[in-house]
Formats: structure tokens, sequence, C-alpha cells
């Protein structure tokens, strides 16, 4: 039997292009005399399609392309994912289903068991938990058909109390089907072959998986979409981020492995698929940002200019009385080894009137954060002047480590459409900025080593209100990704009133979160959907 | 058997000061020689803890305090909500339980079975459900204690395969207790009525029902927390939006019922209850706003004032070149009525900077969208600068309407710490103006009966980019709060050009929701963390 796994970027709610894709895709696997094309989870609508699954004629039009795409099954058998009707009057209204398509029509329907709700995941708010999964039996070969979690019920983190597979396995299945949307961080390669692994070990049954490819906004999806023979000698797999077919035989020994080995490889990666589908699935194409000539800016400039192109970018250099030499000198550069053409608008006159203006109110008090936050909004208005009037979205420029601790100002430096780095620490902005210079130096030696200032007042520097970056980003870890307490980040060795201040400034600044783009998710916990906290809430602060 | 139902303001984490509350109604319950106390669901916590829950250190305190308030139940009997954690390996970490404490310790815990997960809900994130709930012997009587939606389960919804009162009613129970965090909306008090006589028709036993009071951010609860006797003559609450406690015998006939007849009554109450525990909670006093001299920021001050008093508000009046001068009197007026200190910056100069600064950029250019959101941009920084430096917190003064369609500035007008009238469309803005002026004259006549305008551009109307309210609240109504596909809300008899058009507008616009404030949720469906949609999302758009 052979089998194609097709590896596509949906879009959420784009039916039609979905559907070219799928049929595209379909004719290719029937030029090649596959038996069996396999598409990811919920492919026909895009993943996560989130509350239009509320909307009854979202599920129609689920329905009508499901028609149409088992219309294809008769020369090829079709697994699709797509969510369906639960025709029990009790329980949710749906269900997150797999259809088998043979003939020309729908043979059965495999229902999502394990429903993952949490971090990003909400399924359980829209179906409802499948139970009694029968096997396909197709040319004479049992198939076991599952959905993404349904195989994640693993040693160590059981988060459901049964799997479905134990029951499944017992019909001595030929091949293990997993149709998945599992979104990328920078350990979920590691983080599935270890599942697969299991998996194999436990059923001694070959794995066909195929997941998404492209982003959802800031859900960013890697593939990673495989072959695993039952000995679990390779993971043959299509590459990361990229669309494509891939052909198996059944019982054939897997062989070929794609590797994206270092953190940051993949990082980039994704991140540069995660803005070029951010603008690509908008409808947008020009990019504007604010150069400051800090490494944060730099860093998403040159991320920018590979996703979507140098010539779509026209960053502002938008200086004050406060910003050094540099902070030009080091922006044009930068600019220049990246063959991008800039403007620049002084912003002092601005600030001025503004202080004028608001003299009268502020009599007798002295410059303070407000001042400081003034500047950044003129900054800001600026920005979203440019990207108004020439269609330009503002990309947003904050690392991990800044909007943790509020270190950023609501409407200025914090505004725009996606944050490019928001799911990096300062100190993986370095890593990452040295991968930028990996071949060439992109972004000038001199933004690199300089010390990081925001330029809001005479000779400030971040360490005056921070600690050090890896002293602060080994805490925010701990925090945000591990969930540690602070009496456990103090047994680590830090000092204990710094980790207090820290956890602090993260809590109370929660609001500023609240308002803020999304973020491409790059991490276990990035800011965002994934992670949700109360905005009252006093704990720790 | 004298039970007393302790409706309690609780705050998300500040476990010292819910803990001296349910300290405080313990000793007023023994004075008044009561058998039994019954806190609401979470209390000891605050609802919702949200990923609070996933911190071990937070699970700890809640313990401790939970230690702590056992050691109470030496003179009266215990029933109070915590998390609590779930032994077993397989599943989730923690349960929603009922703790029944008596006799200085924990006597029975009793775990919540249905976990509502969707609107604003997220409990399935969170919680495994519990399974075998018994019943609790006390003083010779049968205790079923269930925790909110575990009896929510009704005809006509079942969201649920099954209802844990089925099995825990076979006991023949003398009472029912359901401990609750049910949040607030206009329709609530109807919806929690007629699950209380589906129970009490079903099971034939009474209900002792209690609820918080207070806010959590967007989130506002009325209380309503009541005694019903088994033939439901009536349900004896307490007052809603208020602390207090209220004392029944078992066996006696319910028979007081307080009434908070009309809408508007209650979404005043409410959002006065939001607004003022948001600023309580954050431990703030002062606000600011802008006054447009238009009926939203008109109507936002009224409440306000109401909330935090007026002398503790600071509304700026913000003119331009293309402010009538109505603008100015009418607010003037406003501020006068409601015996309120105001300011006023004129803007022009600073626009005319901003002009000037970007005059090479925008050579050739047309005034346009963009000029208009520099105005409403420039107005946001100075109400964000008055913020900064006198520690008010600037209140939003969006409507739904405007918000769903993207009617606004993002950074400008949408900017603020919290939205207080952003769950109320435009005809309700109207509606509950009027309820404010019932007694007197509060806002200005003038204010109601003009039309709205933006003041952005030389004789600019609302009508101008959008329909009239009156058809577009319906088209909107149906959609956000209805899910009605377009073509069920053309049906209504509404225009299939206007439906298309107004639809594709809230679509659209999804980003500009993600990056504004928490709006007070007084409807069944907010926007905000009870409406999840995805910003690439192509549907409609």
């Amino acid at each position: 039997m052979k089998i194609a796994l097709a590896q596509l970027n949906y879009h959420i709610g784009n039916f039609e292009s979905n559907f070219q894709k799928i049929s595209k895709a379909c004719k290719a696997a029937i030029k090649e005399k596959s038996d069996l094309i396999i598409f990811s989870e919920l492919a026909i609508c895009g993943y996560p399609p989130r509350d239009f699954l509320e909307f009854d004629d979202f599920i129609l039009k689920v329905e009508d392309y499901l028609k149409k795409i088992s219309n294809l099954s008769n020369e090829i058998a079709i697994i699709i994912g797509a969510p369906s009707r639960n025709p029990n009057k009790k329980g949710k209204p749906l269900y997150n289903s797999a259809f088998f398509l043979n003939n020309g029509k729908i043979e059965s329907v495999h229902h999502k068991s394990l429903l993952p709700n949490y971090d990003i995941f909400d399924e359980y708010r829209y179906f409802e938990s499948g139970k009694h999964n029968q096997f396909v039996e197709f040319k004479g070969k049992k198939l076991g058909i599952t959905i993404c979690e349904d195989i994640w019920n693993v040693e160590g983190s059981y988060l459901y109390s049964s799997s479905p597979l134990d029951e499944l396995s017992k019909n001595n299945l030929d091949l293990i089907i997993n149709i998945a949307a599992s979104p990328f961080s920078y350990k979920q390669i590691e983080r599935r072959k270890k599942v697969f692994d299991y998996n194999i070990n436990k059923y001694k049954t070959p794995i066909a998986y195929v997941n998404h490819i492209g982003a959802q906004t800031e859900l960013i999806f890697d593939g990673g979409s495989c072959f695993i023979d039952k000995e679990a000698k390779a993971y043959s797999n299509l590459n990361y981020f990229e669309e494509g077919i891939d052909y198996h035989q059944l019982g054939e020994t897997s062989t070929k492995e794609v590797l994206l080995p270092s953190k940051y490889e993949r990082i980039y990666a994704a991140i540069i698929t995660g803005l070029h589908d951010y603008f690509k699935k908008l409808g947008f194409q020009k990019a504007t940002l604010g150069l400051s000539g800090g490494i944060d800016s730099a860093l998403t400039l040159a991320l920018a200019a590979d996703a979507l192109g140098p010539e779509n970018l026209i960053p502002i250099l938008l200086p004050s009385q406060f910003s050094s030499s540099h902070s030009i000198t080091d922006s044009i550069e930068l600019c220049k080894n990246l063959n991008c053409n800039f403007h620049q608008i002084e912003i002092e006159s601005i600030f001025d009137q503004f202080l004028n203006q608001l003299g009268p109110l502020f009599k007798g008090t002295d410059f303070d954060l407000t001042e400081e936050n003034i500047q950044s909004r003129i900054r800001g208005t600026l920005l979203m002047a440019y990207s108004n009037k020439f269609g330009a979205i503002l990309l947003n420029t904050s690392n991990k480590s800044e909007i943790a601790v509020g270190y950023g100002t609501l409407y200025g430096d914090m505004a725009g459409g996606i944050s490019v780095i928001g799911d990096l620490y300062k100190t993986e902005v370095y890593e990452l900025s040295k991968f930028i210079n990996r071949n060439r130096i992109i972004i000038p030696e001199h933004i690199l080593i300089k010390e990081p200032s925001a330029e809001l007042r005479p000779d400030q520097k971040d360490s005056d209100s921070l600690p050090n970056y890896e002293d602060l980003d080994r805490i925010l870890f701990e925090y945000i990704e591990n969930r540690m307490s602070p009496s456990g980040i103090i047994k680590l060795g830090l000092d204990k009133e710094l980790v207090l201040k820290t956890l602090k400034m993260v809590n109370i600044n929660e609001y500023k979160r609240h308002q803020t783009a999304p973020i491409l998710r790059v991490s276990e916990k990035a800011f965002g959907m994934g992670r949700r906290m109360p905005i009252v809430g006093k704990y720790l602060s």
C-alpha cells in the first residue's frame, strides 16, 4: 500500500484556498499511484478555528467542502480532519474528527478522544471527547486513525485517564495514523520524538504522522510529518516549515531523516514562517518599524528582511535630543547591510509641543517616567501614521524580558500589529542576532556590543532599572516556563530580593501584556493565549 | 438546623484578605447560633485564579489557609470552595472542590463534576472532573454538596452526558448545597431561576445557593445567593452586588425575595461594582478620561462619578480645530452637574507639529484616516501623560458597536486601563444614559440628542461611515450574541449588503480588539476572554 503524507499550509476559514491545496495534493498522489493520502487535523477549515466553530454556517461550509473532497476519493482513499456534529442530544455539539473517504463517499468517521485544553489549546471548549474509535480495513490492512493528542498520553505526563490506542491496538493494527495540529516550540521536535518512541515501543506498529506547517497569527506549525517503521529505525520526515508530499510503502523501512539541529536555526525558521504567513494571510506586503540603534529593532528588521524582502520594509529612525549619535549611524549601517531604504523623523519639536501644552498641568513636577513615555508614544504615533498612510503593518520590537517586567511603554514601543521577537528573552535576542550574522555581518558589531539603553533621558541605561539580563532571564525562565515558586528560584542561588522584585514586576504588569500585539510563539510558554493570568490578582504582587 | 449563607467579595490571590472576611463571617454566624456556614466556589483563592493554579506555591498557600479555616470549624461547620490536588497519577493535577469542615478538621471533600469550558470559562484547563460525589450526614440531615455548573445541565442545553445530582439524590437528600462563581450578565437572574426551578422540580429538595459578589477585572459577580424551599415558593435571596450573610432554618419556607427588575438597573449596578472593584483591588483611587462632548464619554464619566466619587475624577477636554463649540460647553455642563473638576488642553499645535514633521513623507497625499488617527493618538498620549504623572487610571470610553466594527483608533480613543461601557451597544448607551438621568439631569439633554460625531475632520458624522445604530446594533447582536449566520440575519429583514459589510468589518477588526483594555462584561457575550476569534482567519472577510 502506497501512502502519501500531505504536509500543507492551511488558512483558517479560507475554505476555497484550503480545498484547492487539498485537491492539488490528491491529484499529485494519484499520479504517483498512491492508494491513500493523509491530510492533517482540521485541515478543511484550518487550525485553530476558535469560536468560528460556534457558528452554524461555518460548520455548514465544512460540510460542503467535505462533500467536495469526498468526490475526489474515487481514485484514491483520503484521510482528512474536520469538525463534525455530535448527533447526541447531550454533550458538546461537535467532535474533532478524522474522515476516511473512499469510493467517492464518507466511509467512516473517527473522533478525537483526548482533547488538549492547556497552554494555547482550548479544544474542550468546542468538542466532545470521542469514544469507541473503530479501525479501518483498507486493502487488507488494518488502519488505526487517531488525532494528535490521542497519542500524547505518555509516561510521566498522563493528563488523561485512558488512551484510545490501548483499545484500538487490540485489533493488531498494521498502521497507526495520526493527523495533527501540533504547534512549534524550539523543544517540540524532541518532545514529538519521545512520543513516537513511546508509542512505537508500546504498540510495535508503524506510524504515519501528518502535521500542519505555516502560521496562524501567533501559532507556528513546523510540520515534521513522518513515517516511522515499527522498529523506529529512523523518522522519515518531510522538510520542516515546507509544504510537501512524501510517499511510503507500508512495510518498508523508514530511512530519510531531515534534521534541523540548533535551537536558533529552528527559531529563525519559525519566525520567518510566522512573519511571512501573518502578512500573506492578511493580504499585506509592506512593513514598518522604529529603528532605535538597539539590538531588538535591529534583529526584528533583519528577520523581516528575510521574511518579507527588504524592498517591502521601510524602517524609520526617530531620534530625539537624548539619542546617541551611534543610534543613527548603527541603524544606517544596518539598513545598508540589508539593502533597505529608511526614513528619519526628529521627534524633539513634537515632544516640546507636548511639554508646552502640558506645562500648566505639570507645573512644579520633575521629569520622570511620564516624559519618557511621551517620547515613546510620539514614536508610536509617527509609526502608526506611516502605517495608516501607506498600508504598512507596524512590527513590534519588544523582547520577552521587557514584556515580562513591563519595561516598555503601552501605546509607544509596545505598539504594533505583530510582535516578532516577543517570545525571546534578551539573552536569546543576542544569540539569534549572532545566528543572523553567521555568514556575514548584517547586524553591525557595535549594536551587539553596546550597552542596552532606551535613550529616553540623558545617559540612561537599561541597567539603571533592571538587573543584568543573565540573572533576569534566568529568573523569568524559571517563573514563566517552569512555573517555579519564588522560594524555588531563590534556592537556585539567585538573590532573594531580586527574585521577589522581579516576580512582582511580572505580575503587576499583566495589564500591559493584555493590550499588546500577538507574539510569534517559539517557546513552550509564550505570553499571549497560552498564558492566562488575572489582572487584578494580588498573588506575589 | 440553622444555615448561614455568606455572600462575600473575594480578591484573587489575596489569601490574607479573603481569610479575614471568611473568619469574620464565621464569627458572626457563630454569634447567631448557626450550625453551618456556606461560602462560595474557590472562595479561599478567589475566582477565577486562572493560570495561578499552575503554580505549586499557589496551591500550597491554598492548603495553608484551608488549614486555618479548618481551625475555625470547632463551633460551626463550614462548607467552602478551594482547589485540591488530584492524588491519582493520571488526569489533570487538580480538582475544583468543596470542603466540609467540622470539629476543627476536613471531614470530607467533594469535587466538581461538570466543568464549564465555554465563553469566559476555562475550568477543564485546570481541573479533573470529579466522580462519585458522596452526601454529607450532618446533625441527622443529608446534605448534597455541589459546585456551580453541577446543577446547570438542564433541559434544552445538555452540555454534559450526566449530572452528578442524579446519583447524589438517590440518597433522599434533605438539602442540595450549591457553591458557585457565576458571573453576571443582564439575563443571568432569569437563567439562574430557570436552573433552580428545573432542579427543584426534578429533585424536590430545598437548595442553598451561595455565589460571589464583586468584580475581578472584567468579570462581575452579582451574588443572588439564596435559599429555596422544596416547593420553590420564593427565592429568599441576599441583596445583589452586596456582601452579606443570610440565615435560614432548614425546613422553613422561603419568603423574602429581593428584586432588581430592569435591565438598566442591573447593568448600572454591575458597572459600578466592576469599576469600583477594579480600582480597589489594584490599589488605585484616581481616574482620568477624555471628554469629547459625546454620549460615550459623558456616560463613562457619570458612571465613574458614582463608582469612584467625583473628587477622584479628572476628566480632560481635548478640543481641536475640528471640535464644535458644544463639545466644550456640553462637557463643562456635565462636569458641573457631577460636581467634578476638569482640565482642558488644546491639541491643534501638537497636531500641526506632527504634520510638519511628517510633511516630507506625506507630500502629495490627501488628508485621510491617517490624520484623524493622529489626533486621536495625540489625545491618547496626553491622557496617558496625565495618568502617568498623577497615578490616575485612564478610563476607556469605547462602546460595543464601535469596538465591533473597528470604528476607533488603536492607541488613541481605544486606550485605557479598563473599558467601562465596552459591552454596551450604542443604542444601549443611550438607554443607560436615560437611566442615569432618571431623577435629575446629569448628562445634558443636548448630549443625548445631538448627532454622534468623532469630530476628526470638518462636519464629520458617524453616519458618514456607519449605518444607523438601530440597524447596526441589531445585526451585531444577532451575530455576536446569537452567532447567527449572514443569511439568517438577512432573513430577519435586514439589507443584504449592509449585513455582509458589517460582518466583514467585525471580522477584519479582530486585531484591534486583541489590543484593547479588559471590558466590564454585562452581556452574555462580551468582547474579551469570552469571545476568542482568529486574527488571520479569512471567514466572512
